[in-house]
Order: C-alpha cells, then sequence, then structure tokens
C-alpha cells in the first residue's frame, strides 16, 4: 500500500475535478442562456427537483450506513467492511455522476439535478454488492479498480436497458442487484484462491459484529421503500412502489425467520440468514413495485424471495465455493442474484399479464439477459485486470484481517491469558462472552 | 423450536395473503369506478397522501431500529432483543394493517393509505413494548402469538377511543403506551417463574450491550416528534405537536439524569436510567402534544415525567418483582406505564381546561380507563394462553440467553481454545484480536 | 458530583421553564391578536414553516446520534461520550432558543418557529465540538456549566456576524465550526493538566469502540448537505448549498484516505483519519456552499480540507499538546478549526470574486476574526470559571474513565483491575481494548 494506494486515490481525485470542471455545466449560467426571466423558471426547476431530497437523504442512508455496517459482520474486518464501503461510495458518486450525466447528455455538458444524485448514488451500490462478494480478499488499491470499471460497465447497461430497450425497473433488481452479483461472482471467480479452499479462521462473526451487522441491515430494511420509489417518476407509481416494497419487506421476514429455523439444527435461527434474507423481498420486487400490482401479490414475491434466500445460504454458496470455486463472502448471490433475478422474472410475467403489446416483455427479457451478461463479462474482464500481482493483494494467510491495511492497536489474546490465570472457567465463560 | 416455529410463522403468512386479497381494494379498479376522470383525482389523493411519507419513514426508524437496539441491552440476549423485534414487527404490521382496516371498513374492503401504514406500525409498538416486559423469558413462537392476539385487543380499544369515544390521543399516550405496558405486565404476571425469584446471572448489561441499546434509545428520542405528531389531522396541530415533544423531551432528559445521581450511590449515573427516563417526556406529552398548550406546559410534563420514571426503575419495578411476583425486565412500566398514565392525565386536565364542555373531558377519563382495562384483561387472557406448556419456552435456567434460539457461533472464550490447539501463539495473537 | 450535579440541573431546569414562560409567546394568541381571519393565516405560516422539518429532524440526526457516537471511541469513556453529548444537547437546545429568541427578538416575547429550532440544535453543536476537545478531563458539572456560558457568546457572535455584520456563513463554518474548536481549545488549555504529560493509558479506542465511532461519523457524513442548507433562505440557495457540500464531503473522503495512507507506517489507514477528516470537506464548504460557486470548485475545497484535516492530526495535534500545553482529546482543531478557518477564507475569495462591492468581502474577513476572536475571549473566561476547584473535576488518574460518573456493572473495571496487577502501564494500554 505504500505509495500505491495514496497516488492513485490522489489521481483519481484529480481526474474526478478535471472531468467536473469540464462536463458539469454551472446551473445558474445555463437557466440565464436559455430562458431570458431566469430566476422564475431556475426556481420552479429547483422547487420541482428538491421533491426527491428526502428520497436521496433515504438512499444515502442505505449506501453508506446500510450497505457499510452490513459489510462489520467478519470479527476482524469490520474496519474494512464499513471504511472501505465508504471509500468506494465516495469515490464511485463522483465517477458516477460523470459517467452517467455523458451517457445521458451524449457528451455534452449537463447540469446536476437530484435525481442524477439519486442515481449516482444507485451506480455505487453495484459496487458495493460486488465488493461483498469478494470482501476479505482484496485490496483497497483492487477495489479503487473496480469502482471505475464496473460503474463505466453499469452505466453502460443502465442505459441500454432504459434509454434503448425502454424496460421498465424502478428498484433496478435487475440493472443494479443481479448485475452487482453477478459481476462480483465473475470477479470472485477469478480471484479464487486454492489457498482459502479450507474455512479460513478469520472467515467468522462473533456476538457484536453480527449486532454491528445488524444496524447496516435494519437502515436497510427501513429505508427500502425509498429505494424502490425514488426514482419513479409520477406521484401514483412512487406511492405503489412504496406500499408494494413495505409489504414485500414484511412478508419476507416471515419467511425468513421461518426457513432459518427449518433448515438449522434444532430449529435455532440463523444470524446471517436474518441479516440478509429478510432483505430478499424488498430486492425481488423492485422491478414490478410501481406496476398496477396489488399487495398480495408483492407480499407473495416477498415470502418467495425470503425463503429462497435463505436456501440458497444453506445450500448454494457451499457448493459455489467447492463445485464452481467461486467464493463468495457476504453470500451476495443469495440477497442481490437470487432476488434479482426473481424481481426481473417478476417484472416478466407483470408485464405480460397487463400489456397486450408483447414487445414490452420482450424488452423486460431483454433487460435480464443483459444485466447478467454484461455484468458477467464486465466482471471477468474486471477480474483479470485485478489479478495483475501488482495491486497490494493480501496474502492468503492475512485475508479478513484488517490489521494488513489499518493500524490496529489491540488484542482480545492478551485479556483472555489474564482472565484465565485468575479466574474459574465458569466465571470466565460469564464475563468474556459479552466482549 | 424444531417445527413449531417455521409451521406457524409460515401459516401466519398465508393467512396474511389471503386475507390481503380479500379486503385490500386495489387502488386503481376503486378509482375507475367511483369517478370517470380517473388519473387526475387518483394523482390528487396520492399526493395528499404522500405528504405523511416523511412521518411514516421517521415512525418505521423507531419501531425496527429504535425499539430494536433498545432492547440489546442485555449482554447475552442482543440478538433476540433485535431480532425478534424485527419479526413482531414485521408480522404484526401486516395483520395491523388487517384488522384496523376491518374495524375502520366494518368489513368492507378498504384501500392502503399512508396512514394506514403508520397506524399499522403504530399498532406493533404495543407489542413491541409487551415484549419488553416478558424479554429473555418467551421464546419466538410465544411472540407470534402475542402479535397477533395483542393487536386485536389494540385495535378494538384504539377504535372505541377515538371512533366511539371521540377522545383525543395524538401521540397514542393512552392507546399505546399505558395499554402496551399494562398488557405486558399482565403477561409477565402470569407467565411470572418462582425459578427467577434471585437475579439471573443473565441479566446484566456489559459495557458494549449498552453502547448498543443507546443506539435504539437515541433513534427513539430523535424521532419521538414525528411519532406525536405522525398522526395529527391539520398542519396547525402537526406542528404544535412537534414543538411540544421537542422540549417535553429535552426537558426529561435533565431531570432524567439529575434524578439518576441523585438516587444512585455517589451521584453517579445509571445507564438504564438514561437509556430510558430521557424518553418518558416523549410519552408523556403524547395526549395533549396537538392541544393548545404552551411549550412551558410540555417542559413542565417532561420533566415529572423524566423524574417518575427514574423513581419508578429505582423503587417500583424491585417492589413489582417481590411483591406483586411481576418481573419487567426492560422496566417498561417506568418509561411507558407511569409516563402513559401521566400522558393521560394531563389530557384529562388540558381537556378540562380548554373545553365547556364537560362530556369532551369525561371522554378523555373514559379513554384512559378503557385502555387500561382492555389492556389488564387482554394481557392476562394472553398470559393463560402463552402459559400452555407447548410454546417452547426456554427453561430458567436458559433464560436471556441467545444460543437457545440463535446459533451463537462464537464466544471468544471457544474460539480461543479451539486456535490454543491449533495454532501457535504467534499467528493466534494475531488471529484473535479484533473480536 | 453527589448534590451539585442534581441540584445544579434541576435548578437550570427549573430556570429554563420560567424562561419559556416569560419569552415564549404562546403561538395562537398572537396569531389572533395581529390578523382577524386567524385560522387561514396561521395555516399559511405553519405549512410554510413545516417546510422545514424534514431539515430539522436530519439536523437532530446530527446532534444526538452523530456527535453523540462519534465521542464513542475511547475505549472506557463511551457512557460518558454519548451521554453527556444527550445531556448538553437537551439543555442546550433548550437555553439556545432562548438566549437566540432574545437576542433576535431585542427583549420581546417571541415565537417559536423551525428554523427557532433548527437554530437552536445548530447553538448546542458549538458546545458539543468543545466537548470534543475537553473528553475525559471534565465533569458533567463542568459542562452544564460549559453549555449555557458557550451557547451565550455563541449567540452574541452570531447576532453580530449575521444582523450586523450581514456575513454570509449559511453551514456557519466560522461561526459554530471555527467558533466551536477555538473556544474549546481555549478551554482545555485554561485546564491543561501536566499530569497528563504522558501518554494516559486509558485515552486509547478499542476495536469496537472504533466502530461505535464510525456510527457517529457516517451519520454526520449522510446529513452534513441537510445541515449546511437547512437555514438557507430560498429554494435556490438550499439546493446548491445541498449538491456543493455532497462533492466536497465525497472530495475529502477520498484525500483522507490518501493522506492517512501516506502519513502512516506501511501505508495502513488510520482509524481517527477516517472518523474526522472524511467530514472535513462538509465543514470547509460551509460558508460558501449557497454561493455562485461550480461542483467542482467545491471538490477543490474538499479535497484540501481532507488532506489538512490529517496532517493536522498527524503533525499539529502533538505540537498542541507539547508546545502549547493545549491538549485536544478528539482533535477538533484538526476537524472543525483548520477546516471552519479553510471555510471562511473560501467565503473571503468566493465573495470578493463575486461582488463588484468590496464591503462584503470586509464583512465576510470580519466575521471569520470576530468568530475566532470571541471563542478564544469566551473560553479563556470559561475556562477560568471550570478552573475553579468545586466543579468535582475528576483526577488525573480517572481521566477518560465511565466509572467516574457512571455505573459501569461489568467487566472493564474487572478486566483492568487484573491488568494493572500485572502488566506495565504501557502494554495494558495496548492490550485491554476489546473488552
Amino acid at each position: 500500500m505504500r505509495f500505491k494506494f495514496p497516488l492513485m486515490a490522489i489521481g483519481l481525485e484529480v481526474v474526478m475535478i478535471v472531468l467536473f470542471a469540464l462536463f458539469v455545466q454551472y446551473e445558474t449560467s445555463v437557466n440565464t442562456s436559455r430562458n431570458p426571466n431566469e430566476t422564475e423558471s431556475a426556481a420552479m426547476d429547483v422547487e420541482k427537483t428538491m421533491e426527491s431530497y428526502p428520497f436521496f437523504q433515504d438512499v444515502h442512508i442505505m449506501v453508506f450506513a446500510g450497505f457499510g455496517f452490513l459489510m462489520t459482520f467478519l470479527w476482524k474486518y469490520g474496519f474494512s467492511g464499513v471504511g472501505i464501503n465508504l471509500l468506494i461510495a465516495a469515490l464511485g458518486l463522483q465517477w458516477g455522476t460523470i459517467i452517467q450525466g455523458i451517457f445521458r447528455s451524449h457528451g455534452q455538458k449537463f447540469l446536476i439535478e437530484m435525481k442524477n444524485m439519486i442515481h449516482a448514488d444507485f451506480s455505487t451500490v453495484t459496487v458495493l454488492i460486488s465488493f461483498g462478494a469478494v470482501l476479505g480478499k482484496t485490496s483497497p488499491v483492487q477495489m479503487l479498480i473496480m469502482t471505475i470499471l464496473e460503474i463505466t460497465v453499469y452505466a453502460a447497461n443502465e442505459y441500454l436497458v432504459f434509454k434503448i430497450l425502454w424496460a421498465s425497473d424502478t428498484g433496478e433488481s435487475m440493472t443494479i442487484h443481479a448485475f452487482g452479483a453477478y459481476f462480483g461472482l465473475a470477479v470472485a471467480g477469478i480471484l479464487y484462491r486454492s489457498g482459502l479452499k479450507e474455512k479460513h479462521p478469520n472467515e467468522e462473526s462473533v456476538y457484536h459484529s453480527d449486532l454491528f451487522a445488524m444496524i447496516g441491515s435494519l437502515f436497510l430494511w427501513i429505508f427500502w421503500p425509498s429505494f424502490n420509489s425514488a426514482t419513479a417518476d409520477e406521484a401514483k407509481k412512487q406511492y405503489r412502489a412504496i406500499v408494494n416494497t413495505y409489504f414485500s419487506l414484511a412478508a419476507s421476514v416471515v419467511t425468513a425467520y421461518a426457513c432459518s429455523s427449518l433448515l438449522e439444527s434444532r430449529g435455532k435461527l440463523n444470524m446471517v440468514h436474518i441479516q440478509n434474507a429478510t432483505l430478499a423481498g424488498g430486492v425481488a420486487v423492485g422491478t414490478c413495485a410501481d406496476m398496477e400490482i396489488p399487495p398480495y401479490y408483492a407480499m407473495i414475491i416477498g415470502s418467495i424471495a425470503g425463503a429462497v434466500s435463505v436456501f440458497g445460504f444453506k445450500f448454494l454458496t457451499p457448493l459455489f465455493t467447492t463445485k464452481l470455486r467461486i467464493h463468495d463472502t457476504c453470500g451476495v448471490h443469495n440477497l442481490h442474484g437470487l432476488p434479482g433475478v426473481i424481481g426481473g422474472l417478476a417484472g416478466i410475467i407483470t408485464v405480460a399479464l397487463e400489456e397486450s403489446d408483447s414487445t414490452k416483455t420482450v424488452s423486460q427479457a431483454a433487460a435480464l439477459g443483459s444485466s447478467i451478461a454484461t455484468a458477467l463479462v464486465g466482471g471477468l474482464i474486471t477480474g483479470a485486470i485485478l489479478k495483475i500481482p501488482f495491486w497490494a493483494q493480501p496474502p492468503d494467510e492475512d485475508c479478513y484481517d484488517d490489521s494488513v491495511y489499518w493500524e490496529v492497536l489491540c488484542s482480545v489474546k492478551d485479556a483472555y491469558d489474564d482472565y484465565t490465570r485468575q479466574r474459574s472457567a465458569h466465571h470466565m465463560s460469564r464475563c468474556l462472552c459479552a466482549s
């Protein structure tokens, strides 16, 4: 890390500033030039765009606190979980603003509206999902590179889906969640380390790390209705997206708890399932959340997604590791991949039932196919670039360990040693476990 | 838990989906049938209802993050605190939507508006309060049953208070807080275990569990003005509810700190008081928050509530356990019960001073009486049902212990033991530290 | 603490209630007296003021959860960090409402509008910043006194800056951040303890305390755009303040990470830098956030602030302790002081470039000078008052230790005792950490 990371980060920030100077149109001047009675019209625009500000803030919480804390579940990798999440998102929202703006304006200068800011936050989510797949096995330098590359591919696919295919995907089940998951899985496949075939001792949670992760999980859960409705273009659709997401999420909680208990030994609940599968309803209802579906339909989607997600954690993730040599640290395939595909399929079915025009259905199917295909191709190429042994990758034994990239002062071992000497095992077990 | 829990959870979710299909009117069709120029009028409704969305989100944060983390203060029961809170709320909001809707529509189909969603979140709060009274001594199966029963009784009492007595209770001090507390106390009384007469060693907090609980406490504190104003029916009342709640809360913080220091040995502060009594001002001002009371009156209410709550924790809770055989784990009587009654009384006094018509005062008094009475009766019956020895109750020695219902992988001690066996001291020292 | 603290707290609360009764005009009566068709006009006012409610809530989160958790980074001082933060803010918002109201109404009665509530929250932020400078070395009694004194001085300076100099400072880089930092440094200088010249073993973070602090840091980061735009007086300026703050913050994250890695050994990242310097962009862009600056200009300000802040932590803070005998616990000079001054300077430059009228530029410079000067003078006087040995100050060896002022039941104390017996102070400070 000595110089590679700081130099690359500063270099990227300089590039961002130059690109903003070149491409971001300065609001006032534009309004002056295109409209003589400038103040009036600018005020109108601003008030309209400001209506999306609460939604922007809700999405913002999800990106920074939600995804950040969700990734603190590993007992020795919390600093990286929440810290590299912040770095990815802060760089990504700048690059997302630029690259999405350029796609939409066809290379012309463009203005920053609230919707741009929401879309920029959205673009970072794809990288945060993929980050989950490779969590603990990559360096911050690699994450800077993945941020730039993945957001570029995402912006291209997003443009294709929304501006060429004109498909519907309000909560971006396909374009963000399935895309981010399959991109991350492709990268994880390329970066597979046979040295980590055995379960790594660091790849565990402890009691308090699981509680930190619940902060992230709950803030994601709470604001998911805003995520799925933030970019809906009329109040009615926005409202419908909120209602459907709300009930889909609630249903997925109940089935996730039920299936977790069903599959674990002696009917116990598993924190990994609770942290993740309870959110699957939000992902899966994303594509059709603003369509004319009754709430009970959303609840069916959510119920299925919650159950499928738990089954994925239990059966698919181990299979991926052993058979496909794809090691998915956070199980993003179960939270974003499968539910994203369910969302895409639900969208296709809903459009097929609603619309007499079959081209719309084909569009939806093409959008799902395109999102997965670009994700896989983009992920394979990105993985190949990240595999170049120059990016300060951690050695196998230091994976999932903050102390490689962070100053970590302290140790439990020493504390434990002292206790061992002085206290009975019984007392100790009561004193130490909560720590 | 092996099959009881998952089967009951899945069964309940299926019932919810069926009830939604039967009772929730699908928005678009209704509007079409009752109004020819459908789009116009539907858009109007939607925009009005969307004005409540930020309030809904604030209440949502309180329900899921606020109550959830507030209940993580026990050092070995954090997963259940935040996890079962999520399960109760997710199931409860579905059932609350249905049962409240049926009461209001007199069994007809009904639409989902934002206010329904806020009221559904409110209905879950009663169960979350009662959950606090029995925290650590019940199984998830029992909580599923309590969720359904308590919300049903709540909806009946709410209908009585608001639609028959036409009483005022904007922040629902009586109908939610007093109700939830006395319902929970009644259940706790029936479920009393003489085996837990002595203080259970698990029933303690540790340093970090108290900090997790502060997350919950602070998010409740921050959003309480939204809770008390979310359902106010005009902007002026809503604004007044915000201002009064804001200052009442602030005052209760100062008196709670003062009284905590006054009552503890050597003037120290007690985290239990700080986590709970600082919120008493929000509860106590709930009934009259939107009435024409000046802010200093709200501050007096808050000051009294903060002080009374601390005194309750110090003197009443131990008395309840020993004399009444009611063991109130979280002390909900001090945070919700007493302040809820103070709120009800403040409402009666305010109405008596403001209104010349004495029937209004009688209504307020009847509402307080009804809320407490239905809570006690409902709680006793619910407690009797939960006492049936079939619901996977934890044995006495496993109370307040997550490991009965959750996979708890890592206590530091076990992790350490494993490492000791397998690894060199050097490696271990690097592996263990972060936990 | 035995009686000093509770009696002072109750006394202050009584004073607040009396002042509210005397000075806060009761909304309805005013409207009636000044306008016959009362309902109409009151409804209008209320709706306008309610538009600021989401901004108020965002600022509220920053004050209570943001600053509160940011100050939990010390391993044994988390209760005080988050708890005394709550006490200061709850008392301060009452006093701030009164003293700011009196200044603005010239001693007449005044109404509470949403903007008053935002300004009252703002006033508490100055104390919370100064609290950071003296964290761990003062008693709750001293903090009550500082709250009253600092907010009084702040209100006077704020009145001077905004109502006499008519300077611009929308995010209050000068009037809150620079003011709070220099006030705190002056107090810390007066309260300097030569007994703490050596690094205190308690003045360390542990793994989980750093994660708690990240909760605070992230919520501050997320809502900073609302902070800088909450009091902007027209939609256009508000929007501009949001956009500029958003990109300034993002840029400061990237440079803070880069500089942290550049300055630490072997290119590692330092949690102190990440928790603090990533916010410097929000502070530094505050003064000119609503001016007509293009986003890339905001990004340059943010980039510089992020870098300067990290350099400050690395080089200035140790220098302050050894040379100036000012020990700044949280490094508020690096997060609020330096970036606040950068913000003031950026404001002067922007106004000088934008406005032909040079008196405006002079105003800005005078505002910066006045904010620093009143802070230093106010801080020196406050420090002298707090130095009187009557306010239950902690002895040197108990600094940064919650157990002096809080009931700390479990483990930390015992763990510490065990360590004391066995280990040198040096080793201990590094080992105790995680429990």
